[in-house]
């Protein structure tokens, strides 16, 4: 099963893609039921990004960054890589000269579950990566892995086309028959908190926004 | 033991609190004994901040939240949350609504040996927090646990109203009853440092100043 | 073995040293054969600094910063401190006052399989550090290392003199007496690169760039 | 989508589980082209024990075992329960009751990226577990996950009635529609490796038995 | 607050700890309402100890070990030695001359959040040892810590005289004065597990057993 | 640097590294001045194993296990295989068909900074092996590495020929040149030792007998 290309990919509707990058992943990651985020250790190289996009998938073997070059072929505008690699690495699979040329193609992003580098370049570039690991090592281009499978990329589930949202708390992945869906929750969500942070701003209490002292006093909540 | 709010804790002076808080973590630190000192993975979600104030505790349950809803109204004026699970997590317990909340009430911050999300709001309304991760995922409002009760947290104990001192260096708790103590030995350190740094950055070298060569040779230390 | 200071150790060309810095750690350790990098664990505390210096090399016992006083005397103007602890450590083995004396003798920045701390202050001080922690932790000074000792720091061998290579990707070694020849290789890659760079702006795939086409499928590569 | 419990499960055939149970971890990785391991922190929590069968999947929230309750109504003869938790736990979901009640019902052991308890016992009722940790901590039954849902269990992708193979060097996953297909390759190659031992045993060089000299001289090693 | 050695402490009676020892880690820490266990990675240096004893706390600088030498002396038959480094340390504190000294003093075993070495030898004499790390690194005798004053091991808050029960499910502290009160409800839990385990073993569900299935329904778990 | 294999190295003498490993791990590390140790992450996969041999080296990529074949034809009787990965790995590169082989040429161990398999026929064919990990995880063997070349494995540097001493405790290598030397002290140390085993079995306190008394005095120590 590896050693495999696949071109065609379906993707989300572009439009959702874009409102569900404004959601952020805390809230899209609330609205579709609280599955599909990645282990906390997927931390932006440089603050302040967040973006959404297509996931083009990349599973490499450790060390070894070759499928990355084949994977920027498919990259289309709007697109988002996600690598991960066979075993674990830190190794820095990507780095300016990579970042140059999936910018040319409209690449959104970097998702990986091993290490990059150029890391100052990439800042001053605003390529966005979120990543395992900043680690200078070096990678060869000596063994096959697929580009556009399903993989397990820091605990999570990604198959190709799949919408991925990223920003400073992390990185969450929405099944792409799923997005339109995800996204009307996720605005729900989102004008309905307008209103709680205005009330708590006003300082009303949460215990008593959410109704919760009657809960925690059933479950014997004491005050002493 | 678990369920309980303790609705009345005893602070240290607030004049004493801010002066703790200018001195700084490593010098508290080393003023009271080199104890007190929290594990070095809680660190500050952004730079910059040097916070002090006494410390309302909340020990929870992994993955479960409730209990900060509980204590926000407990905060007062100059307090900063402390958060321990009873069990390692790292859930994004605390985000912005919380935090908007909490600022309403005067808390200077949080210390949470846990994970918190919304991190980009957080930086942008300068609310300071120290935690062991960052991570979207959400958590439930399920079982109890305690407020301002002692805990653990990252190493350290903590008993409410305690005096927690935090900036880039990390986080030091100061039992209330010997913050005066401590502030003076602080200060003493500070006056004594201030002089100190003058000879350094005039070229005299930490083994004259502090008269070490003699020791190292009866040590044995060897020049080739 | 303990208990030695070396007073004279060689050093690299300046200015052999000060173009190994422009090239930064990915090139550096690319053009010599991907080795000398220390773990990724290493981390500037600041982002953005990027030095070359030589090696004035620190072992010290774990929680014991006595040697970096020694240490300083031995500094001269372009070394850098390179300090592993003879078992792990995480305590802050430095902070401001050391480096107001080590940036008296003209210290270019600290290496340090441990912790540091005063780190608001360093950045203030634009005094460049790698570390593996930050942490408010004191020392004590009661036991002897050495200075200018060949260590192991993060998994790279570290002889003093040799050259250090840092910048927001990490750190890297580079044997004394191979600086020249390693420079001359990564002056050519930086050379090369620019080209790439600029055919890779201009939408050229590395696939074609490369020449990786034919050796994909020879490995039985299949698009789909 | 949580809170389900799908209680029909197609299973793969019991020889064929039974068969890729002899085969043992590494054989069957090997003959599925290396996919499919779980990370290496899951471990035995007893040496020696060797076990396939088909996956009856939970996903629990963090620190709550009430879905191991559930789940164990659905186990039948020859399954093997696997559970990943939906935040990072390593709390004592399962312990030696619970173990009982799997064991009534015929189930073949436990893979489980959280902790266990009760492990002594376990041991001597020789139930296999394999877990990221051993620990005591309890757990609480409040909030619901679900049961035969698709999960990623420790980097791999779980599917219920996929067949599990574990033994002191891990965890495989095995698809269901493809058990039969990998079986015939895995004991391919241990036919394949009984000759190969024999040779080696009788000093036969690996270089010289597979052939490796002229693929490493073309590579260019030398012999110095 | 460090230097100190408090002679006199008050133990727990040596009969309720000879019965906490037999319920065992899991029951008594479930009957004191889920409190008092230490971190999951302090493991058994050899399988199948089970032991409970007075708490004599240690003190200790990193990576010195002076203090316990201090702490034997004030060892008395049933005590458990805990030591709980002032900054992380995987150093080995404790070897076979040590244990030889404890184990003439009537002592029951180390807890140490820390590293011990003669891990082969301790096992042959059957010491218990929970530790951190199992390591040969030696240690110095320098600086000066405490003995018999309150610590944090492990996450957990040890009082001299606290009893310590400790077996392959890990540690748990069970204050002094409670130890009565929580041996009470650990020998109830027994008693009723006892029944338990037969039912679960003739086959009854925990579901049936418990009660389960109302409060499952009514939180909404659907069966498809 | 890469890609070269050593043919002849200079060992120690037989009976000296015999003795040496009588002596074991902790006393030899000792014995030389408490250097030379390994990481503590470095465990034995079966208990009670004790050997020492002249180090046969080997620098390997990450999950590439191709130079163990290379380095195997190198083994002599009584050596030792130390593989360092170029960049971290917990692959499994060596298993019971690499072990038949090198077993075959009188390889008395292994020691290696990565993962192996096969664990269970390596501990019934009695093969000695110290990893950071157990892991079914295959490699390739495609990209060059070094025999016979001093490496960084585990925090130690070790040079071809130098003597591996490893047992229980973890992994200590001593400098070739010095092991007459180190034999002297290690041997010297144990005979010391038992005299001292004697006395602490008979009942007297290290405070005595290693006059520990007054130092605890003059540093300030108080009993209350």
């Amino acid at each position: 099963m590896t050693g495999v290309v696949v071109r065609n990919i379906e993707r989300a509707d572009a439009e959702i893609i874009r409102r569900l990058g404004e959601c952020g992943v805390a809230t899209v990651h609330e609205a579709q039921g609280r599955i599909g985020l990645m282990a906390h250790h997927m931390s932006p190289i440089w603050r302040g990004a967040s973006v959404a996009g297509s996931a083009v998938t990349v599973s490499a073997p450790p060390g070894d960054n070759w499928m990355l070059h084949v994977a920027i072929e498919q990259v289309q505008d709007g697109d988002i890589l996600v690598l991960a690699p066979t075993s674990p690495s830190t190794d820095g699979y990507f780095g300016d000269l990579l970042a140059t040329s999936a910018q040319f193609r409209g690449c959104r992003g970097l998702v990986i579950e091993a290490g990059v580098r150029d890391v100052a370049d990439l800042a001053k570039m605003k390529f966005p990566v979120w990543s395992k690991a900043i680690h200078a090592q070096g990678t060869v281009k000596e063994t096959l892995g697929s580009v556009n499978v399903p993989i397990v990329c820091a605990g999570a589930h990604v198959r190709p086309g799949d919408v991925i949202v990223a920003d400073d708390d992390g990185v969450c992945v929405v099944r792409r028959e799923e997005a339109a869906e995800v996204l009307k929750k996720a605005e729900a969500r989102i004008a309905n908190e307008a209103d709680k942070r205005k009330r708590l701003a006003a300082g009303e209490l949460g215990l008593d926004l959410y109704g919760m002292r009657e809960k925690l006093a059933a479950k014997g909540l004491k005050y002493i």
